[in-house]
């Protein structure tokens, strides 16, 4: 199983730690990405978009972050943290993992960035109404996608990360029930595991 | 089965299409988003984000459309088309899907709207990337997902509809793939169903 990517990449970063979930061995294969190694070939034969991560387990080639994933916590099923549902707390759980794609991930992604104060205004307003909807969720149930940790809050924990680091903080720590989501989940081994990975690069 | 949306939404159309692929009686409510009425209660009861569609199947509720999709394909596996692979070639499709979602989807939204000049460039950029990667895979695979049409081919419709009816039709024209794949996809009779939705409307 290889992984190609590099460690200070969110979506790197979503694959490793669901890789570490699942208790898995990998290789990690840097990409090069700040000499634009992404964008040449070998690595646009591994993903056509030249967009890190892309993965490889025997025959199969894989990327988009969340495809991994879920390919990964299907396949080794039996290995290490289970993430998934069946049937209806499956369909359910889906739902929540389209709105962590669609709705979360673009309100926090970048938000330390260059963007300019009309744009930071615009995310922190999607932001609050994204975790205004989360504390109403978390408060019924103790994860995103229903009692149990699975893919659904895994997949949040690059952004969340970041955003913990940022002046967005306080839109965490001002809601009770995420914010206890938030720790919880910021301090599962496998994630402390991601963070040693970009620390030790 | 209840539907609530609009039919001239993407979202909507979506799932509107994937219940007509699965051959399965549905109840359309219109929602009423001219008056608001998808910010406002009761429908956001329904979806939180007060975004159409909204979806009801027995104690069952969903929204964000790509859920929906997977859950009625999943659910209805045997009513109608096969939108789904098993194992392996599921995840490539998977891979596919969120292609759709996150790149696809983003570059041909609102292309006939009120944006910039400097954000239709943007966006035609991003298609003609996205394009060109397609039409190698449709030169390999007739379908996006593999040889058959999937889940991954019918969430492209409502977007691809559009795009055909605006000036970055010529983008499709040019790649000769992906012409035969629109036409084809396009021309089902799942899709026209909807498209006839929409005209009486």
């Amino acid at each position: 199983m290889k992984v190609h990517g590099e460690v200070f990449s969110s979506a790197t970063q979503r694959v490793l730690a669901c890789l570490y979930e699942k208790e898995l061995d990998f290789e990690f294969v840097p990409v090069g990405m700040r000499t634009g190694a992404h964008k040449k070939q070998p690595f646009l034969s591994l993903n056509p978009f030249g967009l890190v991560p892309a993965f490889e387990d025997g025959d199969m080639t894989l990327f988009e972050s969340r495809a991994i994933n879920l390919y990964i916590a299907h396949t080794y099923e039996d290995k290490g943290t289970q993430l998934l549902y069946d049937g209806k707390k499956m369909a359910i759980a889906s739902v929540w993992m389209d709105v962590e794609a669609h709705q979360f991930d673009p309100a926090a992604s970048k938000l330390g960035g260059t963007v300019d104060a009309a744009a930071v205004q615009e995310k922190e307003a999607k932001l609050v109404q994204v975790l205004d909807i989360y504390e109403v969720r978390l408060a019924q149930f103790k994860y995103l996608g229903g009692d149990d940790f699975t893919l659904v809050d895994l997949h949040h924990l690059p952004r969340l990360q970041r955003l913990m680091g940022s002046q967005m903080k306080k839109l965490v720590d001002s809601r009770p029930h995420v914010r206890a989501w938030s720790a919880d989940i910021l301090a599962r081994p496998a994630w402390l595991k991601v963070l040693a990975m970009q620390a030790n690069n």
